[in-house]
């Protein structure tokens, strides 16, 4: 296996982040290869590594994944045994109607929040639509925690995809010194504690574009 | 099994056509429930039989699972003896990667150029990002034809998921007579030619809101 993880800046690319924390759960080997992002020679960069044109991808004997859920669902194949998804199948059905929801959703959050783990401070504005973003993530978070009552603090069980994929909300959360309910403030400090994303995190604060 | 379908109107909702020809691919029995779109009272019913407030969502003895994405995921896995993915490994990886790219991106085609199985009429425009998402579907469709080189006429062998994702952009290019390229354009004959395709948009053309 001669993997290789391409990705965004670590303090900006939170689809990277997701597919990055995925493979660290799989137990893979890979490599990554970083491209600038909001760079004049990004685009040309991205395309030069990625069908389309986007971070991030994975470069494996089965061609380029791209993708962070497609990523998520190949990892979840090749690597049964670490339980990307839960094995119950109600539960991983519910995992995946979150990570779905949140990859094609929460666009105000996303868009008017940007994830930079470099940031430490409240946004200038917190319009309606972002609000109510928040509210579904806090709901959608809590109907997971009810689900896995005394289960581990990540939202079903053991860390999964649904943690990769709500990781770099949770980092918007923070930044963003979002007022949050306690359990759900909880579930971010869990995530603050995952030995994963405190390395990615960690690269992220120090990283610097050449 | 007793399953539900809640689906908007299927002359406007791209997403639950996504579902209900997954569903069609299956062959699991199911019933519809419909939720008119666009109305006064349009987001309290959805509240009362969706948990994102949003169609598709399919009621299961698992529980609700929303989402076409999930949903696939959820069939694919229920009933493996009907290939709702392709079998070979690299092949299924890029249909995942196809279907998720569809799922999270061509947001400028999908807001420019709203689904309606009742209109025939080009666009009044056609702004440069609409055209660049459609460079890239016939592109990504033209990617996975070569690889599926002379097995059947949809895009990586047999109807699947993939199929079901990329119909609802069949019909966008059908109903606003977007030029195609001569090898898309078959591929575009191809869905209109499919009988579930073809069950869902005899719906759409008779139906009128109450």
């Amino acid at each position: 296996m001669n993997w290789t993880l391409v990705i965004g800046d670590k303090r900006l690319s939170s689809w990277s982040l997701r597919a990055w924390l995925a493979l660290r759960l799989s137990g893979a080997s890979f490599q990554e290869q970083r491209v600038w992002l909001g760079r004049p020679d990004s685009a040309a960069a991205l395309r030069a590594h990625s069908p389309t044109g986007k971070v991030p991808v994975l470069q494996t004997e089965d061609g380029p994944v791209w993708d962070s859920l497609a990523i998520g669902e190949y990892l979840a194949e090749r690597f049964p045994e670490r339980d990307l998804w839960p094995r119950d199948r109600a539960t991983r059905a519910l995992a995946r109607a979150c990570c779905a929801e949140m990859h094609s959703g929460f666009v105000a959050l996303r868009s008017h929040l940007p994830m930079d783990l470099q940031r430490d401070a409240p946004p200038d504005s917190l319009p309606d639509e972002v609000q109510a973003d928040i509210h579904r993530i806090v709901e959608l978070w809590q109907y997971c925690r009810d689900r896995s009552a005394g289960n581990g603090d990540f939202l079903l069980g053991d860390p999964g995809l649904i943690d990769a994929f709500f990781a770099p909300v949770a980092a918007r959360f923070r930044s963003y010194r979002i007022d949050l309910p306690a359990a759900a403030q909880a579930y971010v400090n869990t995530l603050y504690q995952w030995p994963a994303f405190q390395a990615w995190r960690q690269d992220a604060l120090e990283e610097t574009q050449p």
